[in-house]
């Protein structure tokens, strides 16, 4: 999506220790007339594809997949992150190690009222990178017998093993940016050929 | 708002411990058409006034503001909360007693690149019961020298002190909802004189 490349090129920022912020408009201050463009491309992108839920998980996957979600008519769900480790019947919990997010474990949940064997879900998240909130997204979404029709990115790094080992495993994973290389301060993006 | 009152009472459910849970369309799951409605409500509300930004707190209002920033054309930027006591010259924080996050104090974090004292901030949110989460969005707001214009909030219990306490102090806040009482599993309304 060229102008989510722009967008990042223009608002994006390459911290020293080449961690992308992108907090101008996408995950603390979020510019919500260019997330109706991300709607809009992802609607192009499955406009064949029937899903019944959007699943994401907190906090920066929320504002995005309820703005996509206008697009295909459907909930959002978002899983919460919690330090406790509380047994609770009446929710799907699974285990994620966190790289970003003070590098400890956390675990999500999502009510079990929720999210069941009929439900095709359309999982949304603004960053792929190792994939371990994706992959405790797609253990819930396995727990409660539904299942995972795509899974929409925002932003892939490309150069972490996420996209690669979930795709191998037959996930449909659309990112709209992807990211090659980042150091000293830049960063370049994969061509993308579709486009 | 009616067909708040009405989703209220139809979708809602107040627990054993007077808890009022709405997590089939706000906070959890979320019904991306109904919170399209509480948009056109607050513009309707707001129709004469000029906002420059969107204020709220993560993870709840997040969905909530993105959805009522469309009708307005403005950014939403949203509070970070955080256990951290870390000091960091680019944010403004402010410490938030909780009464329904395990009890535990937190601190939200904004960062300065996203708010001065040209800005005419709208804050929005789910719940307004004690008021403190508000009370921390609005020390961030006057950290910045920017205004508080107004306040929206979804749903307010008025029988507790959040509202009357900040309306005193002159903030104009608007809730949709106001609970007049929740016992034995039920809840009544105050009577909206306005509609």
């Amino acid at each position: 999506m060229e102008a989510l490349r722009k967008k990042i090129r223009e608002e994006g920022r390459v911290t020293e220790n080449d961690i992308l912020k992108v907090d101008a408009f996408l995950n603390h201050q979020l510019d919500v007339a260019f997330l109706n463009e991300i709607g809009k491309e992802f609607r192009r992108i499955f406009a064949d594809r029937t899903f019944t839920k959007i699943l994401t998980i907190e906090a920066s996957g929320i504002a995005i997949a309820s703005i996509v979600a206008q697009y295909f008519g459907v909930p959002v769900l978002f899983a919460k992150k919690s330090r406790s480790q509380n047994i609770d019947g009446d929710t799907f919990r699974s285990e994620v190690t966190s790289y970003t997010y003070e590098k400890k474990a956390f675990t999500i949940t999502v009510s079990k009222k929720f999210l069941n064997e009929n439900d095709k879900v359309l999982i949304i998240d603004d960053f792929l990178a190792e994939g371990n909130a994706l992959k405790g997204l797609i253990d819930v979404v396995k727990q409660s017998n539904a299942h995972v029709e795509a899974i929409g990115i925002v932003i892939e790094k490309a150069y972490q093993s996420g996209g690669k080992t979930l795709r191998a495993e037959g996930f449909d994973i659309v990112s709209l940016a992807r990211i090659a290389e980042m150091k000293n301060g830049s960063l370049t993006f994969v061509e993308d050929e579709e486009e």
